[in-house]
């Protein structure tokens, strides 16, 4: 008997293990767990790019270059700060549930792959205020509200939600961050537009002007790559790779976002009887903010109905706050990533098939869910709130009324984002050599100064 | 004896397969399949920006908006309708290899990164008909076309080669989908061009006149997404993480595609004495449709040598429908997609290691590719055609001259994709309030509308 | 005991496996690391979209098309070359250190997925050479030189240091490439341009003219695809799926390049007042070249320390070509790459945790470094010299006068890149059969040419 098991046991191993007939080693399984991450935080890295293309294009080419370093500044300075202190207030040993308290510097900390990713995760929420403060705020005011989100700000939030934070022992749900990231970004971008105010030219008397972006096709590619790395965004999330869980997670995002373009399509077609192509794009992005917290525990039907509702709540958002509050946030930041991400937040007390109400599961968790939205608006509001009242002590954080005039790119980076006068038209592509243009001039001082 | 056997296994369990002795549980081929499926999704998703990008960037910027809006709606009705009942069609039970007839809403699916691989694709299909038919064809109109193909007409096409279908009984072979996507698309949109007629302006009476792209960097840009997109494309038709066949499929797609380029631009040299860009960027595509059925059952110098047919078989397609045929196709699709689909069909007969024509197999692969390519263009044409007429039936598929001249843009959208007046030249830099021009006008218009 | 040792086999064969328990094959090693280096090889493919970008976007729009069929061509040409002659003369069997000597056309070899990934990497190392001669070479001659680059004197490099080279046998080490990829590119690129001259109208008397590139957040995106790209090009550069190297080189590639922008912006605020954005995005890509040598094996800090002295290195190395040496190198290639490479290079013999001087290690292996240097750069610059020279004798490598005037869009291609008159301020959008412009003509030209 004893004979036949070891046999049996030889047998099996040389016919269903072809890995050791060859003596080649087994993979574990945080050899795929990490490249699932690399992959992931890949992905959500080159949302930074997808972050500047949408920015720049849907403001006005006199500030392109300042919104693009704005972006870059932004994916450089949160890791280093991530780095430094975010991460151990985040992920460290927990005081009181309130934040961590060691780790920083990553010392003792063994997962890299687990660092880059949540690096990159941290330069995702900042970023997302540089959109509503475009066209208007000074680059280093800018920069110094970066280093308070994160290297505080947001760790305190993911450390409540995402290690052993008071909200998590609560039970908040937040899967990949429709509140982590999204409604903290969010509401940090809308207390500082609050100081800010609107940029000149536009609310005049009563009305209400549109100020139109100057490169769609560019901003429209930029939502594609938000798009792509948001399935990073969320599909890493899982931290491991789980062969049934991370499908269901691609799954839902798509689902999500596409009902959110259809949504906004079909309503802007029927309030404004055509479909408005910057909304439809920010469409996309409601029904990605809007899937985020809830993706891995919604069906693909729970997933298309939030990204519909997403839709329409992106609609009504921008116009609520563009029109009746008056609040100029150029890319619609407040309402794509804060009032959905409200929405994508609820949206698990009310879809999710281990705890929503409509499964039958009662109001407990949408409860939960709004004790922590409420929670995270408040900390955010107030901390960033602070930051911004202090840093006005000391200097206006918007620039002069004659730079916005001139447009950011000249008054602070002395030269322009475009050049095109070699192919407009083939008027000008011959003789180059003509008359110098404002930006030329001021190209050339700046030259002759380094050069000397 | 039983004993060395047994204490042999406990030495070589220990020492060959450090994954136990660290007590990690080992990894499970489908999770690195499903792995490989989620990369290979995204990077066919992303595809749809590549697409959005040269369609944009190879038509005028009066068009832009329209163009882009197309490829958004498609790549979101697409995964919609492919879940309703596409995935059904495609992969359901046979009724009679014709089509499939369960599975519908996913009910009884088990495999999601599956569903998600092949919804990316459906969608790719069916953006290839925007390409062809922009800057003319009404959105409404385009998106219902959209709804045939995505919900039925490829999904049959599918059934036939990719599932239980009477073409895959009768050995057609088609990795990657040279027939199932790009000629079902090609076809498609060949069909709806003929209903529509060339743009105005086009042929003016015997003259032929080059319409160019407005931003053919961007195009450029898009060329190079769909070469990263198509390493997904075909890599992903492995449907699993095979050591050997994906690496040649890798090769055998960017040697075709190179060589797709390079014949291009050699030939275009030779009959037109220079380099034409357009053409050469999308000699790569040439390249990769040629090469999108036989990747995985051809040689490198195969591959190689279908990329410099195809190559070739651009230059003389585009000038063919263009000049002779008269036939105004903006992008090129026809032919890229078209005529570059069949040939990379008709190739598989010709160059597979295991039925080519070439290595000795006898005709017969050839002559099943041709009956398979021959099935494909009926069916789509015929559908398509019939959908078309239907829907000219009720209303005009095209806008009217007045809207096309003005641009569809503003036309059906109401704005504009571009506004440099605040880089022009430094001439406008500063004063950005002067006279409003027509898309300003335009847009305050909508905006009281909107907040009225 | 027998049959308890073969118990306990059963056990965990059952419990500790569940693969097994499942009957599902366990995956090898070889596959994840298929997985992994495939992924890499696509990240690095499409930095060539990123090198086109920012070659386009940071030189003037008449060029813009000449640039990117340059950087098409390489990475079609690049990858043919390397399989006929190029993969064999780098990792062939060495013949005395120099070079390899079998393997042409992958006979005998297995690892075709290691192919494929270093194809990316020689056209990546022969693509820097397109930006340096920008705007004035003829594109034929910068076709040959690309020929002479990837089918020889990159592969040599290569064997010296990748392979079994004399190079490697003294320990020189270069992990990812800042040596064999960055230098060798920046040393052929310095080259060419000693022969080519400045660009018309770039030193006017004792004058050093800016030259602004014509669409800045074009190249910005490129920035960033660069960027991304490099995650694969220092991530691949383990060529297996380690689970703890990979993270650690993702680590510091990332914290270099992030060092990088904000030691550039940082710098650049105190030497001229304000923060340039073409510098400063430079500066990422300094402090990617700069940890791309010492990725495996420096600590973050190190990384840190290195992308920090990389974007100071960025700023004098630009100023100083530019305006003391007056090389006119219109994207910085010699600096980003060459400088930077070099400086990368010897950094691993000063920050490596395991033969670093700063760690205790001695100087030796920075003497070796240096040495390395020296020999690529020799060797460089003698081969693409003579190849160049050999040039010059039949023909100009040079456009005539007239041509770089008209730009070589319209001279080289027949075409331009850009078209906007449809969207310029609206004065034009309705009225588009006005007089027809220079590319107009010349299109109906061609058009007239091609169809005759």
């Amino acid at each position: 008997m004893i004979k036949k098991i070891a046999l049996l046991l030889l047998f099996s191993l040389f016919l269903t293990t072809p890995a050791f007939a060859e003596t080649e080693p087994a993979v574990s399984q945080s050899t795929v767990d990490m490249l699932w991450v690399m992959l992931a935080a890949f992905l959500v890295f080159f949302m930074h790019a997808g972050f500047a293309m949408v920015e720049s294009g849907f403001t006005r080419s006199k500030n392109s270059l300042n919104i693009i370093m704005k972006n870059f500044l932004t994916i450089s300075i949160g890791p280093m700060l991530f780095y430094l202190i975010g991460y151990g207030i985040m992920f460290g040993e927990t005081s009181g549930t309130l934040f961590g308290s060691d780790s920083f510097l990553l010392s003792g900390v063994e997962d890299i792959g687990f660092f880059v990713f949540q690096a990159m995760f941290v330069a995702t929420c900042a970023t997302i205020i540089s959109g509503a403060v475009a066209e208007r705020m000074k680059l280093g005011m800018y920069v110094l509200i970066v280093i308070a989100m994160t290297g505080v700000i947001y760790p305190v939030v993911g450390h409540w939600i995402w290690a052993d934070g008071w909200l998590a022992e609560l039970g908040f749900s937040d899967f990949a961050g429709s509140t982590v990231v999204h409604l903290t970004g969010a509401a940090g971008a809308l207390t500082v537009v609050l100081f800010l105010g609107p940029r000149l030219g536009k609310y005049t008397g009563k009305k209400v002007n549109v100020i139109p972006g100057h490169n769609i096709p560019m901003g429209a590619l930029g939502v594609f790559i938000l798009w792509l790395g948001w399935f990073g965004f969320n599909g890493g999330s899982t931290l491991e790779a789980d062969p049934e869980l991370i499908p269901m997670v691609i799954a839902t995002t798509l689902m999500s976002s596409a009902a959110g373009l259809i949504s906004t399509a079909l309503y802007s077609q029927l309030r404004f009887k055509q479909i408005d192509a910057s909304l439809a794009l920010n469409g996309v992005l409601a029904g990605l903010v809007g899937i985020t917290a809830g993706t891995a525990e919604v069906s693909i039907v729970g997933s298309i109905v939030i990204g519909l509702i997403s839709g329409v709540l992106l609609v009504e958002g921008i116009t609520f706050f563009d029109t009746k509050l008056k609040i100029d946030d150029p890319v619609g930041a407040t309402t794509v990533h804060g009032l959905c991400g409200v929405w994508g937040t609820l949206a698990v007390g009310l879809f999710s098939l281990d705890t929503g109400l409509l499964y039958g599961f009662g109001a407990n968790q949408l409860l939960v869910q709004a004790i922590g939205v409420l929670a995270v608006i408040l900390w955010t509001m107030i901390t960033v709130g602070g930051v911004t009242f202090v840093l006005t002590r000391f200097s206006s954080i918007r620039v002069s009324e004659e730079e916005e005039e001139i447009g950011l790119d000249l008054s602070e980076h002395g030269s322009r984002a475009y050049e095109f006068k070699d192919t407009l038209g083939g008027r000008e592509s011959i003789d180059s050599k003509g008359e110098l243009g404002l930006a030329d001039r001021l190209n050339n001082l700046n030259e002759s100064k380094a050069t000397s």
